[in-house]
């Protein structure tokens, strides 16, 4: 590879590691605007198990104001362990394993999730995009949230 | 840019990246020189807030050692999500979510915490220091230590 | 340092991130070949603690597959604020908090850990790969696990 294909590539790693960052970020923040603005304008594939399946950012960030988007709600979604391989000049994969957790102050639950992504990511006009993505969960716990100190 | 521009560019995020770990790290073994000399010398902003505003790096240390700096207080403080952007060649701005986990052995009690940092980075002569970092609250929950098994 | 060596400094800091990430991942998805292929063929050294002590890839293989390589076990290593240094060409230095999480279904247990590593990477010419690693617990919870919602 020349100098600036070397350089090409850590750049992408970085703006997709950023990209990831800045969803998982949004989420917790319930800014769907920057949440929507992550994924490619077209056709995307989203596969959320149980929370859902989606083919266009349109579906997800319905779902999400349906079910978090709530006052009630108090999440943190933090990215672990990130693997990006960059395919070429315009797609990379992703895999990240994810660190879960919810408060739920309706409910009165606590939940912690883990879990991984397989993504895949474009490169378009306005920078890498989520093109495809995936979560498998691998353990889940649920209890009651603890009586005091809730913030 | 030019290929020297990209390259400093790409350095300072991951020396940024780095900072922002020694100074996590530093906060779980107390290690104080260190968490010192992750901020500016001169006047930095410092907004924990209920922990306490600082104008020096000075007036965090005097707190930490106050409320942190103890045997009975085995702290994490894990970065997640970061958010890295070089403003100029002497300026940054970084945004960080962050896992706190506190076990205090005196009150018996166990604390985790949730939250983000707004930071502001500046290249001094030993390399990119704090000038100025906020850290906003987004939940937290106290219980009781679990009864055996702590370490 | 010329441009060359200032790319491949930083290609090294992000093949040894990811070499850290796959081991991490692969640890919790169970996959031995994978958590094997990142260490050196050769003589390693691998201090676990309490876990054991391994001279080399082999010994620390046969531990998982005893203690950890169960259906009833599910893990998450989470590899946090990663300070890695690069020495020469052929030796990296690294420093990684962790935070840990295991359900036993079958104890009906869940612990959950938090350390450090201390590790030394070596250029080998499959890429890098963890030449001696070091893990120190600084603490650790274990409770019965939550009645419900464990998935």
């Amino acid at each position: 590879m020349t100098i600036e294909e070397r350089l090409h590539q850590l750049e992408s790693i970085e703006a997709i590691k950023q990209l990831k960052a800045r969803y998982l970020s949004a989420c917790d923040r319930k800014q769907t605007d920057i949440m929507r603005d992550c994924f490619v304008e077209t056709e995307a594939h989203i596969d959320y198990g149980n929370v859902g399946q989606f083919n266009h950012r349109d579906g997800l960030i319905d779902v999400f104001n349906e079910l978090g988007n709530h006052e009630y709600i108090i999440d943190m979604h933090h990215g672990q362990n990130p693997q990006i391989q960059i395919i070429d000049s315009n797609t990379a994969t992703g895999n990240w394993q994810l660190y879960f957790q919810q408060i739920n102050k309706k409910e009165n639950t606590l939940t912690q999730l883990g879990g991984f992504y397989d993504d895949i990511y474009t490169y378009t006009q306005e920078g890498w995009r989520i093109k495809s993505t995936r979560f498998t969960v691998t353990s889940q716990l649920t209890t009651a949230l603890p009586a005091k100190g809730t913030d």
